[in-house]
């Protein structure tokens, strides 16, 4: 995406779009001068407050259990490298590029809240990480999610010189890429080590990333039911606006609106169709199901969002009260349990579009034939897809038990509270994943059922073009044929589908 | 509660706490006199549409699969008769009476929105029922959570003289309380069954009754904490107020507001008691954990409010529009999300009352004896409460999976959505029962900690209040005795307190 | 059941057949005289370990946490009184007289096993409650399932005359109780308290109440599906013995067997009715998920068993090698994993069930009426029964969620395993309660389409019984009813057939 | 592993420990001659029963929903292509090497019962494939686990010259493989489709992979925990054979035979070292906890194992009978439940250990230092591991949750019982997975404490290997270094560790 303004960090709070821009699409970073200026005043009363004495924890003193070990000036180099290897305890498998993308802008602006107190040299070499595409291996498991510091000390690692990241699509040595890069190592001062790691920025980053996936999945769903409704030439009057003010859900609104206008033109809005008294539910009740997980989305982006532009840092510097205080801003339960719920309301989604599928096989519900075969004698049709759809959703049913609240009381049982944060987000992205496929295998169906239907039927302005760029892809199934093929292309092309703005229109893009 | 003004219905939107007022405190209603000009005028347009001849769901056609059935003018009330008869079909136990009136109360304001178009007179008989105290029993069972016809049709079968109803304390026959009440029995017409059966009022009044209890646990969640962190002399600076301002979620700064209230003028803040630099998270993160139940709180509030003063009818009449349209407006899917993630957000409030509990026994954490004995020689002590309390906890983890989607697609394969909506409500509430008696658990640890401390400690204003309130009840275990009873005891008390407004007051109830 | 033979205890195995006997039917025990001399054998040794001073715990040294605690010989009473006193400490509701019947069996024949050292007064003292009929007031819930300590100690209580009972038919103070019954209280001696308390016989013993209600309720469902399949004319090839015996699972060769035995004598073995070539699994598929839930009762009751005739006490006592040792005997997670199973297998049958319910309300696959109304102009049937049965399903699968690891760490970390046993055997007597619900309603669909066709179908011999049974307390849908009492009144039909032995035979019975 | 015996199929029952031969060491299969014969014969019948007309599923007959189409005998060959086509249906990932040979060999012996009807041709080519190592290509996911139809079809494809394989370590075309290696295309006859795809073989196959690691952990458990003891100087007596004896479940007594035999020759027997009354459950229960999942391994393997040498066609030919007959021997339910339960076992045994290690960094413990460091000044030792353990420990807890009763109603309401059979299976590999993990952490723990005891411990014979093999690979802690490098050697040196038979003895293969 060439030509993209550079994003100013520092200022403006970061929202989940940006992360995906700077995580997807390559967007560089610039930190703000002020906001520079105001973490050396930072870092200045960090070491006022050392130097009085007082015990801070991670900073004279270590961390977790060892709070009670006191840690002297000369050790601060030491201390902060030890806490980096220590916590540097993670497993496999590593995160991709844009993950590590999505965490490192998020711990970026997490520190430029200025309460962290670390070396400011720091926090710009996040940025320069990013602007230069120096990307650290992060193992992906091992954070209980309380802080992610056994995956993001791998950040830190690099910046010290140690450990491995990947840089210009190699995997080296980071005292390697350092040096390609004209960057030098950080030599660690007190409470850098704790800066580093203290921070769910892995699963607010990925977190961002999900958001933003889930953002886009809901327009493609809506889009996707849209044709489908064609294809059974469904009743339309479910849509009427007035229905759906007399009970004014934000998200079931915006789902309407979104498929009136991708229906725009359809030839369903004539009142000529043959029609039904009620459809069942699973197309009768999209924007009901679909705007309950936008109003879920809202309010998962609006708790994520606010995470990303405050500190989550323990201990916290209060430069205004000079104080630096213990506390447990680090605890991300706050935006977790909007992501709990929003699984569940995605396998509603998915559970409707799976019955959407069951029926679009069936003559009682389309009036076309079995499986949509095009010949009743020689060619079995869709027979198996359903099945295909339906396991995926029986996965997407077990994706949705909660996790957040299985953990142990651990650190000399210290640490008895934590959300298990990154499976959940993890969890999030995997439900997401499959209802893509899920999608793609309601589409073949609807196109299929669409292209059955006696010619001349007219599609609405957004469904033509879905239609359209399916069948660039995928053929009318006029023979049996391999539909493992046909299921992952149709996939991909929903995953590279951009639905923007207002307007409807089809972006197709390889880069995410 | 005598003295309270009747709630005029029909004009502002009904909330929550107008519902529990209602359901336990006896509250009265009127309608608002233009509102039912309005249910006239919708009767109207309903008779019209009929002779149009135009097809109605469960007007003139039959309901569900039934839906290609034809129902002649003639059949309206056998029809609508039989469609309660038919409808009955609830599995006990049944509903308690404060949960019957949440319910009438309920299905009342939905009606009053205009949109179902059935006779008035069954809109004012669900005042009379409620302000005359005719209960109807209600199953609670049988429901999947897309409209509760199986058990709120009993409803209208009392309303028709039939079925059985509580009624001045006496369960007796519909018809006799009817006639005792001056009453007569409701002849129902077009549309009325229908009408009757076709909301989520079950769900959505117990819901109402159960936010309600969730809002009353968090103020009390909250009162317990601070009493904990009295009993170990905890580190207050994590309340500081300035640590939440730089992470301002709502909800985790309520909490914090009500903790430093609860506090006010503890010895806690003096800085003279002998400080840990960083408590366990169990000590720590309330605010953060509680607040996050709060923010889930306050979605799912605002959700189930939105319903309240909604149409779930279908078909919706829209009188302007001078049409009545199939739709799916009964699904609850929007709000019952928010129920779910409470539950979870619960349950992380659970677990860390649960760890302060196992710590108040602790000597590591308290420097009082262990499981707080009197006597170390002689007397056990609390050692087995931990148990009780965890068991619990055990079952809130069970509670919290999610039931939501796992539903059938019923009815000729039309209706292929649903919620399990009541098993939703009831779980929650199945919660909350539970943290009450683990928060009188921990009090139960806190108020015999602190009275192991030397004497003099001095309390804050609010955590003395619930001390002395609690050792009215139960007191100092001063030598081993059966402790059933001391939970139980204690469980009532935190059941009967409330805490209003901004000034802290414990006032002891017995309603409820 | 008079006549009934006392049951000798201390010989042979017990089985889960003799607790039901003792729990439902009021059987009397007596213990064996060996048994009872091997008793006070192993009191004896008890002792002179005792003198000898070695540290054991629960003897001379404290519990839980407090193994570190010494007690002197003079404290022996207090300290075990004081035991019993803290670990009371249980939550309601009130286990019914069948359970703790149950409960005092489990314990005394674990008693019998020889190796808890108590004195043998006490394990007299528990057969003396069964045969008086004195049942101590147990609080269900607080026990995490690592020994019932939380409930059970509430037996002990009633033996030294405190806490409460049921004493024919009269809630009354446990001493009042003792003085009526001409039994003396208990005068707690060294490790009694300990011996009382440290079993799972809260767990065990309504553990086999739950196996037997299983045990039941597979027949049960053989015989319902039995008549279902007569409903639909189903196709009987896949019941041909030869099909099983390729895959000769015990528990599918079983059920087989018991459905062909049902059937012997009906129509559909004549091979004169139209047939479809393969029915819907439901109807086609029931001995194998039938059989997969013997095969799991199997395991679970095997497992159960084994654990009733062996000791779970902790200390150990073996009296050959003149030992007492700590061991974690009383971990019953060995046998609980069998109950989570059943639970699953049983939603398995659940489902199953619901699907014939649905179909047999569906022409297509009944050629009858739909919802098998009498009349389709007229009445509508049972068109919402199928929400009812499938509502109860939902909470099934929520009841099958694991619930057995999820526990804290305890008593100063040393507790750190446990099982949720009595919550694990809850639940699954949950499932079952609503599965005697799930097979009601679909009786009531197969009698009413048997009925529903012509006149002179021929039933099998067990099939016919069933549908008289059933015709005796609910008749032919002939018109539109209420249907919350015909669900209840076959609920309670079906709860009081007992199937007996090879030969078909329905007793009623309102004991259980 | 050269010089195997060619394993011959046909005559004896196919064990696991045979499917692990095949699948991971390449072991060649032989087909019995007699086997092959009795296959012949069976073809035979195949078309004698076709001739006579009789309507046969899958054979004259379409398949699921289309059982109601005739299929003509000049259509076979392409209704049985176009049937491997349409159900050719999978999403990825696609099955390992290993994976595939296992899902081969298990189709295999399955059609060599004899009551699949196809063409001997196929059999034979399951074994040429097995033999020259042609591994077509399988999408995992897609199967609803009632005939793992979506994935295995592809073998079919494979035969007749189709899709995919790998061959030789290349991935081509399947009909270039054929030709490289000598086959000729198969020419597809009647039901040979059905044959090749009504099978769960891809559940089956890899679930006997899944009970062999789950087997291998088993032991390695043991011989973890025991070091783990040694590094506690635990108490030992809770292993006294006697104890297991009065509570003789074979999983208990088999593991601690295991345990004393891996620690023959500790000082921990001596008597010498200091000892506690009670060591924590995770230290004392270890027999209790293991020995439940050996009893649930052998229930999900005697399950397994029946399968494995049953026939689950359908349609069934009964050679004997002369019938060939609709059943429904292929719903696996019998033998997933079994898997289910062994995941809820290992759970145990996980927490088990994460408690362990837990207390392993417990000075209380331990008496050694925190968190096992070499110098409490300088370094900070395993202080984050325990947090990598309890994450992974979370994410197994997810992953017990049940699955097998999720599934839809398909094909025309036809398949209304399923058992995600193949996720069943996944997710307890991916249990097991993450418990190597987590004994990795836990070994990383026992063999530091035990090195940091003072010099001349004697450790077990079997301890002692463990504790060598673990120093070759990752050495002593003494300064804080990554970790996350020490986690992964330590997981693929478990992985590699065989022990065998009565004598222990580790040997390391990279094989599997």
């Amino acid at each position: 995406m060439p030509g993209l303004d550079v994003i100013r960090l520092g200022l403006a709070p970061l929202g989940i779009d940006e992360v995906i821009e700077v995580a997807y699409h390559g967007r560089k970073v610039e930190i703000d001068k002020e906001s520079l200026a105001r973490l050396d005043h930072a870092r200045q009363l960090v070491f006022e407050l050392a130097e009085q004495g007082h015990p801070v924890y991670g900073l004279n003193r270590g961390v977790g259990w060892n709070k009670d070990r006191r840690i002297e000036p000369g050790q601060y180099e030491r201390f902060n490298r030890n806490l980096l290897y220590s916590h540097s305890a993670g497993v496999g498998p590593l995160a991709s590029r844009e993950e590590v993308r999505a965490v490192m802008l998020t711990r970026l602006n997490g520190l430029l809240q200025g309460h962290a107190g670390l070396q400011p040299e720091i926090v710009v070499r996040y940025a320069d990480f990013l602007n230069h595409g120096i990307h650290p291996l992060l193992p992906l498991r091992g954070s209980i999610g309380a802080a992610d510091i056994t995956s993001i000390s791998h950040i830190g690692l690099a910046m010290i010189g140690e450990g491995e990241v990947e840089y210009g699509g190699i995997r080296m040595a980071a005292s390697e890429a350092l040096e390609l890069a004209g960057l030098s190592p950080i030599i660690l001062g007190p409470k850098d080590g704790l800066a580093i790691v203290s921070s769910n920025a892995l699963s607010a980053g990925t977190g961002a990333l999900a958001l933003g996936e889930a953002e886009k999945l809901l327009k493609l769903a809506d889009l996707v039911y849209a044709l489908s409704l064609e294809a059974v030439t469904g009743n339309v009057s479910p849509l009427h606006e007035a229905l759906h003010k007399v009970r004014p859900y934000p998200g079931q609104l915006r789902s309407r609106d979104r498929i009136a206008r991708y229906l725009k033109g359809s030839e369903l809005w004539d009142g000529t169709l043959p029609d039904s008294l009620q459809d069942p539910l699973s197309f009768r009740d999209a924007c009901q199901i679909h705007g309950a997980a936008e109003d879920a989305l809202r309010y998962a982006r609006e708790q994520l969002e606010l995470h990303l532009t405050s500190s989550d840092d323990n201990p916290c510097l209060l430069v205004e009260e000079r104080l630096i205080l213990s506390n447990a801003n680090f605890d991300p339960v706050v935006w977790i349990l909007g992501f709990e719920m929003l699984g569940i309301a995605l396998h509603h989604l998915s559970k409707s579009s799976c019955h959407r599928i069951i029926k679009l096989g069936d003559p009682r519900f389309t009036g076309l034939t079995r499986f949509l075969t095009p010949d009743e004698q020689k060619v079995i049709g869709f027979c198996t897809l359903q099945k295909t759809a339906t396991s995926l959703d029986a996965e997407i049913r077990h994706l949705i038990n909660p996790v957040s609240t299985d953990f142990y009381s651990l650190a000399g049982d210290l640490e008895d509270h934590a959300t298990n944060a990154p499976l959940v987000v993890r969890n999030l992205r995997e439900i997401i994943e499959r209802i893509y496929y899920i999608l793609a295998i309601e589409l073949l169906h609807a196109a299929q059922a669409v292209q059955l239907r006696p010619p001349g039927f007219r599609m609405g302005e957004g469904t033509r073009q879905l239609y359209e760029a399916l069948r660039e892809e995928v053929p009318f199934l006029s023979e049996d044929r391999i539909l493992t093929g046909d299921i992952d292309r149709t996939y991909r092309l929903l995953s590279s589908i951009r639905i923007k703005g207002h307007s409807i229109s089809i972006i197709e893009s390889k880069s995410g």
